[in-house]
């Protein structure tokens, strides 16, 4: 069998169909042609650097269309792109940089001291985009054909759980995440999806690859603002938005007894268990929910509520897209239905392994099998609900908390705008749980009226055994909640009243 | 890189939409659990008397439920189906079943007198549906996986030219031409397609793999009825129809001044180049038509008009679908817009070869790319033209002359029904145009009248030198004009008035 290939993405895109609008920003809107055409010049600069195939780039820049062009740019040269997320240090962009072995970091214009102060500290070249249109063109042709086994991208992990590994996501990977919640979602010609997550991030980065491999328009937000993602909807034809739970709960209340456009086909929810609450809210608004459950390592989404069973499995994340499969195991075994246990998944869309960590890859990912480290059951229909991450687990007298299931029951609260649960450690108990929590502006909530809610629905052991409110969570660029760093708040009793 | 797997399809679709309606006929209607069981029943009785992974078996069926079990049974048990068009006479069903090392040859019950037929000629054992039932249930566990690159049936090419060679399609060529359609045409929840071609047919089979690979209702009819078509068309939610030109044009006469729902998607054009007169007709009556190019070698259409150019572009069989690549080359070379030259293509719905072929299979496919034998150009936006196939190119005095123009021109004749034209031999001229004609009922038609239309449109060396009136043309079981077929006529001087 020989190595598979497939035209270059958006050359392919841009011969089929060229006046298909590719992206709208709020300052410009731009066709598959005129993307094209800018990133070929990118491209033809990125070459005259020296830039060869395989080679790695660190780019580092928030959602732009220079970021879109720079992106499909390495695909013309078969560089890989090493996505950086624009709010870490210093010191964790040259750990990534130097980690994933770069040559150049390319970054946006405002970035530039950045980015030279990483060279500075690495062997690592830094250009900025400004800079890069300084580059002659070169004459160098383009690869017309991407070999689909290839890296395309490394993205860290977010890092809501351990130290920063790069996952190498192959143009294979990236294709069948596209395809495959295509078969699941469906394609039609008024798709336009709203991409407000950022683009090193893998939920921006795949609608950026849905949108060439569909041919559909993508509205690039540069960060989540409720107000003009509500007026996207309501006003400039976006049928989907990527959400994870916090912008959703904002948009529904923006929303406020109003209705979205009928053309409004749903909010694609990741980034963690939602609460049921959440879910009933928007099920009151008749907002259209498809609870997905995926990461970096699945190139996004890799399970995902059809939306044949939205309503019935309010909840669940669903069930794998269609060439993906599910297990969950305990101890090494696949649990009875409702039986707790780690999620392991395959698929076609989950990462080859981690860039330079053969030990890990070899404990992670066997057999084709990856573990993701997340907690959930099957219910009798293999319907997945994820309880939440493995090392979230707070363990106390011997009992099992998941952190998210009283999350999920205090959010219950009209009082609650957004909450965490995390473990503290404990003499007697080993662990207990403790939770911080931001009541929304204008109410009041006292611990008492909260102990007096969580006690009629949780078990005693449940129960938050101290309750700090704070003015906000700390949350990483995808507005996913970093549990690790309440943890760090419980040491230092930072940022706690 | 480990060999690529996906859960077993009518499985995985069976799990993830049971519910959903799999397959409509003039009988019954079935969700895909119950298909998934019966075929699973099937795939038992197949796996008792001993049938194994990779064996070839013959199919010689007409469409029905207990053939589409037996497609998807053999998936399940990773056996490879040859098959049979029913309209093949014994000495070519043996020739077949004997060319693809079959061990059995499975029929449905009419055809019950002509399987034994073959199993006394050859050593191919035969078994009809009903005696199948009979055998017991083995307990030998069901491929919960296929492998992608295994091959998943042999169809022997239609042989409107050449001698029947068996093409094997993959997992893969099956799965990718599924997939590649639905980036072009999209895929919506509405979505039902009528399959009026034979199951054994490229044109049929590949709409049995959408059906499961999108989780959509197939119409499945035993064969083409104008009536039955229409009739489920405007009452029983079908939304796209896989057509001939001849059963467009019968439906566009059965539609009169009426219009199909607003949910009626289009017809799916294949089967060869189709008049523009047939277009224009189809165009005024309001009836999207999307045209494609392809062959049982690139598992259904490769090349296909995108709804966005549909009008724009009548005549054009479209560009070739995202993952596909499409060149026209005269002398090794790609040649220049509007230059006619041999359609060579690429992709991975591209059969790996023809079984036990190593030659042709060296001649026609180079590094991926297939040599097709049929002639066409691309225009300046490189859409597809196609002109006739490379065998039936009529060279009169040195001019190369198409068959397809012809006919195309002809056609524009209210009175005309049908048409073919074919190259007769001349000692002047090496070869002339020569032309079958079938009058549509009740109209009268000359031979001066059809050169008068003739001298006004064609170069004279294009009209036709002889003009025959029958009363039908020869076809194979797509509907698709057997021209050979027509020359063997020319020779006998049979069925011609």
């Amino acid at each position: 069998m020989s190595e598979q290939t497939m035209p270059n993405w958006l050359e392919q895109r841009a011969f089929l169909t060229p006046e298909r609008i590719a992206l709208v920003t709020e300052d410009e809107t731009l066709t598959f042609s005129e993307l094209q055409q800018r990133t070929k010049e990118m491209a033809a600069r990125l070459s005259s650097i020296g830039i060869q195939r395989g080679e790695h780039i660190a780019v580092y820049a928030k959602s732009s269309v220079e970021m879109v062009q720079m992106i499909h740019a390495l695909s013309y040269l078969g560089a890989v792109g090493v996505m950086l997320n624009t709010r870490l240090t210093i010191e964790e962009l040259v750990f990534q940089v130097t980690d994933s072995s770069c040559s150049y970091i390319i970054g946006e214009d405002s970035y530039k001291g950045t980015i030279e102060e990483i060279e500075k500290q690495t062997e690592v070249q830094s250009l900025s985009f400004e800079e890069l249109k300084d580059c002659q063109d070169s004459s160098i042709p383009m690869l017309e054909e991407v070999k689909m086994e290839a890296p395309y991208t490394i993205l860290y992990t977010s890092g809501t759980t351990g130290s920063p590994k790069g996952v190498m996501l192959s143009y294979s990977n990236h294709w069948w995440s596209a395809v495959s919640s295509a078969l699941n979602l469906g394609i039609t010609e008024k798709d336009q999806w709203l991409a407000a997550l950022p683009l090193f991030h893998v939920g921006g980065l795949s609608i950026l690859m849905k949108s060439v491999i569909y041919g559909m328009p993508v509205h690039l937000h540069t960060s989540f603002d409720t107000e003009a993602v509500h007026d996207a909807i309501m006003n400039k034809g976006v049928t989907t938005v990527s959400v994870v739970s916090v912008m959703l709960d904002s948009l529904l209340d923006r929303l406020g007894s109003d209705h979205y456009p009928t053309n409004f086909r749903g909010m694609l929810l990741g980034g963690g268990p939602a609460s049921e609450a959440l879910l009933h809210k928007a099920k009151k608004k008749s907002v259209p929910v498809f609870q997905t459950y995926g990461m970096t390592e699945t190139a996004s989404q890799i399970v995902t509520l059809s939306p044949d069973y939205a309503l019935d499995k309010i909840g669940s994340a669903g069930k794998p897209l269609f060439p993906a499969q599910l297990s969950i195991e305990l101890d090494g075994k696949p649990t009875n239905a409702h039986e707790v246990g780690e999620i392991v998944v395959k698929g076609p869309m989950v990462t080859t392994g981690y860039y330079r960590r053969p030990e890990t890859n070899e404990e992670t990912i066997q057999q084709g099998w990856l573990r993701t480290g997340d907690l959930g059951y099957k219910d009798e229909d293999g319907f997945l609900y994820v309880v939440d991450r493995r090392k979230d687990l707070i363990i106390s007298g011997g009992e099992n908390i998941y952190p998210a299931e009283i999350e999920g029951v205090l959010s219950g609260l009209d009082q609650v705008k957004e909450l965490g649960v995390v473990g503290k450690k404990d003499e007697k108990w080993g662990s207990v749980p403790v939770a911080f929590i931001v009541v929304r502006k204008g109410m009041t909530l006292t611990r008492e009226d909260i102990l007096a809610f969580s006690k009629e629905r949780l078990a005693s052991y449940k129960q938050p055994k101290e309750i700090y409110f704070v003015d906000h969570l700390p949350r990483n660029a995808t507005n996913k909640l970093l549990r690790r760093e309440l943890a760090n708040w419980l040491k230092q009793r930072r940022n706690v009243q």
